[in-house]
């Protein structure tokens, strides 16, 4: 290990990576089965902080802002005895009494167990606008926000399966689809295609390359070059659906676990069991196909009673 | 079908058996689906309505009564635009066009998709003043109720692998346990045995028949008759932990579903699909080894989000 970190010189019985659902609620049952955790995330509430808009499908609270339910999950956390590190996580490494931890800020910690739930980022766009109308039109998550297009014209971009998926469950909201595909053909299964192009509410479009979004307040239009004719078009759309595939937060656990196509790391979803023992995955960074806070919160939960069969395991 | 029963001529896109944490959180998603669906059951709450003690364990909640969560979860429930019938189901059948559901009340519902999330009850003791004590020294739940006897003589029934793994889960909290097992050898893994009877907290007491749980307020003793010797005992405890299996509450779907040995369904965790294609299962019914509240929820949402995708696959 490289001199200039400083080694914490504690052995966890478990380190929780990320401050989402998942590690907030794995964060929670470690503590209440006694295990002498810590948890290490950059921030608190994961994909909930994108929310600009009320969260509804949180069962418990029927309506409930992003910042509202992070406080009351931080809060939640914070009430227990667990230690808490702010800082992000550089690499993960197997050592012969368990998992070291390194992080960007040059710390090192040591546990027996490992729970990784650091989320998973949405690929963005990169075009002008994207950013500043994200809440506000932009969305990478269909399933959270669709209902919000009711009758409107919306755009998804990306032609895979995801998108062709996003454009599937928008259908019996939105007025009107535009799916947009850089590639000169969509990739999504073609079942999939004739689905949503036989409703007649969509139109695919391919070598479409986005290339900005406008609106005032919210979102109006997303231009794009056809990059058959060289021309650009700008469509009148107030909701725009990026579905352009996800960069898990997982790079600093590369060689302790698989990854599926979609850079998701596999588990098991009864248990949260990776490829390495002692080294468990929960919440949106996992195979398991639907992202959700409910989805999350129970995986971390799974993990961390997992964790605890584990060390109790261990001690022998 | 027998004459006598009422059959409501209306064909729902989904029916949610159970008014559990896992039939809740599937009934509001299913709702924002759009989906037509209809929630049976008898009771709301599941296992929640058993607690006597505060749940803290369910992220964003610090400290909340079992009666104050129903009422939550219930309240976000009827909030959606779902139908709620209140009965208990005799028989779920597969029909050619979907599912015929027949209530206790002579009632008959179809529908395209079922999710069946009624709960499993844990198997009682049945011996006197056991249902008196429930949350009051009695419990069928170590993960929810184990940190409540700390520094306690606590007393497990049932020396199979269940049993075992609650005395494990104990060893940290409680002072003393007895394991009672009514046959002549605990059925247990040997080495999960070993490991308990080797910390020197555990008593194995074999061919011991449960008799009689007494207290005044909350369990101070319980009685149980040595069937070697023929004499009876009385153990000074306050706290009963009863692992003796537990009964799914899942017979009217025999036939369509498969079961593991615990009488559990069986599912694919990743999206809560069972062996019938339109029917799936959710919550402490079925073979995910962990049972609680976030557990259960976060599987409502998968099943209600995989019967949303297995009806959009039937309209084509």
């Amino acid at each position: 290990m490289p001199g200039n970190h400083i080694l914490i010189n504690h052995m966890h019985d478990l380190i929780i990576i990320g401050g989402g659902p998942a590690g907030i609620a794995a964060g929670i049952y470690a503590s209440r089965q006694k295990l002498n955790a810590l948890l290490i995330t950059k921030s608190f509430g994961g994909q909930m902080a994108r929310k600009a808009v009320a969260i509804e499908n949180y069962p418990g609270f029927e309506e409930i802002s992003g910042a509202e339910l992070i406080h009351k999950f931080e809060k939640h956390l914070r009430k227990q005895k667990i230690s808490i590190e702010m800082g992000e996580v550089k690499i993960v490494k197997k050592t012969s009494k368990g998992f070291l931890i390194s992080t960007k800020t040059k710390k090192q910690f040591q546990a027996k167990a490992v729970i990784v739930a650091s989320g998973a980022d949405p690929r963005p766009l990169e075009v002008p606008g994207e950013k500043k109308f994200i809440g506000k039109g932009v969305s990478y998550c269909v399933a959270c926000d669709g209902p919000l297009f009711a009758g409107k014209n919306v755009a998804v971009v990306g032609g895979g399966n995801a998108g062709f998926e996003a454009v599937l469950s928008l259908i019996k909201f939105a007025k009107k689809i535009y799916i947009l595909e850089s590639g000169p053909k969509a990739a999504a299964d073609s079942l999939l295609q004739e689905k949503a192009l036989k409703t007649g509410k969509v139109e695919l479009l391919t070598s479409a390359e986005s290339k900005k979004i406008e609106g005032k307040d919210f979102v109006e239009s997303m231009t794009y070059l056809d990059k058959k004719t060289k021309r650009t078009r700008k469509l009148q759309v107030e909701g725009i659906f990026v579905e352009i595939g996800s960069q898990p937060a997982t790079s600093f656990v590369k060689g302790l676990v698989d990854f599926n196509e979609k850079d998701e790391v596999m588990v098991n979803p009864r248990t949260g069991k990776t490829k390495t023992a002692g080294l468990f995955a929960a919440g949106d960074l996992d195979d398991v196909p639907y992202k959700q806070i409910a989805v999350a919160a129970g995986e971390g939960v799974k993990a961390a009673l997992s964790a605890s069969i584990y060390l109790q395991n261990l001690i022998r």
